[in-house]
């Protein structure tokens, strides 16, 4: 769970720097580099003020725990992970608050491949979602190729890890938090559900779906339309697609157009 | 090119014998087996009269190029491969014909990573797109891996690896067909585009997005609304959610509403 505090490869460490360099405790650089991005890199890590410590490519493989982390590795603070109860003060801040947007919060029912994982936090966080919310067992974790394929977003994202995911969909439904499910037999569309207001989006895990159980437990179960021979989509993908037809949903409502 | 002879993997081989069994000439999987799933494909290869060829573990990972192939391989015809003149007819057949549904070209221009164009292929292929269109150079093309991430659709969907994009871009808007291409910096988002009609979807490479020429021929350049720290989201995900805004513009003018 605490592993990811380490960012790894130059799209990544970039990202971090434009936007949260102050969350950066150090950075891990290959020496004598021929790559004028890492330089780039080291001179604005400099700028913030931040610590530069040179390595070797063995030494950055075993800090990162990743053979591809391209000469660079930043070690961040981490100040997004969130318990139950952290989630559900977040929720209520939400909820009471005078903020413009409407929350929502994205629940990855287990995912099982870490690049999945670090693709759909990518998503939520363009998307703005307001927290992730993933089961603490049988499903990937954050960890340095979530981060690496997760662009910045694992370390900015409120991320909760919880233990019972029934319980929490039990409590955002008594705050008035539709919980929007997704299964490929649903016969109500994506494009039919109204998805502005308070919404949890409930993705499945790869190649099961959404379970039964979990699946009983939301208001609306919605499908994406097939056209062609394959049977579903890559989860990552068809987040992607679920996130950003609420992101229309509620600027289409917001311009009252 | 034509190297994407194999699908590989219990699911996309499973898909193969559901949707498109005529297409597989033999079945490699595994002797002696304790995988149900391989016994069942097996026994739905049979079924279909496909020849079943025995083999151990090293043998199918050197036909198939692949370490996690899972104990199945599949050999199959490929039918789906266009050059750029078969392209052109497919263009001319659709435009002309009386299909009720519109043509719906996805040009990806240099995308770099098998496991991207997978699951661009998975998706358009879901969407109900025509042909696939990639530069014949410098861009990744099909392959072992390719094909496992698709998920079936490498195999079914027509697929064509060209010289020259800008040339096709050229005879497509002579055709009428609107090009519509993405860019993190056009003004236009994704939802105030009209995207009935014919369409060619163009999308850039995973770094460093559209290139200057090709987006310089684009009708329209939309970009996607980004609400956090990230700068833009995964290459097959930002596909999937532009192919499936086209999708829910399509279905709702066909159904009045």
């Amino acid at each position: 769970m605490s592993k990811a505090r380490y960012v790894t490869g130059l799209r990544a460490v970039e990202q971090l720097l434009s936007r949260k360099a102050a969350g950066v405790v150090k950075l891990y650089a290959e020496y004598q580099t021929s790559n004028p991005r890492v330089e780039s890199i080291m001179a604005r890590a400099t700028t913030h003020g931040i610590e530069i410590q040179p390595a070797n490519r063995a030494r950055l493989q075993q800090i990162s725990g990743e053979i591809r982390h391209q000469g660079v590795v930043a070690e961040v603070k981490r100040d997004s992970m969130l318990d139950e109860a952290g989630l559900r003060t977040l929720v209520e801040n939400r909820l009471t608050g005078d903020g413009n947007s409407e929350l929502l919060i994205l629940l990855l029912d287990g995912i099982q491949d870490p690049r999945n994982l670090g693709a759909c936090l990518r998503s939520a966080d363009a998307a703005g979602v307001d927290a992730v919310v993933v089961p603490r067992h049988g499903a990937a974790g954050l960890g340095p190729t979530v981060s690496k394929v997760a662009a910045g977003a694992a370390e900015s994202l409120p991320f909760a890890s919880i233990n019972n995911i029934r319980r929490v969909l039990g409590w955002l439904a008594e705050y008035g938090v539709r919980t929007v499910g997704t299964s490929d037999v649903a016969e109500k569309t994506l494009y039919e559900a109204d998805l502005t207001g308070p919404v949890a989006l409930v993705m499945g895990e790869e190649h099961r779906g959404l379970g039964q159980k979990i699946a009983g437990l939301c208001d609306d179960l919605v499908s994406l339309p097939m056209h062609g021979t394959v049977s579903s989509l890559n989860v990552s993908v068809a987040t992607g697609i679920c996130l950003y037809e609420i992101v229309r949903q509620r600027r289409k409502r917001d311009r009252g157009s």
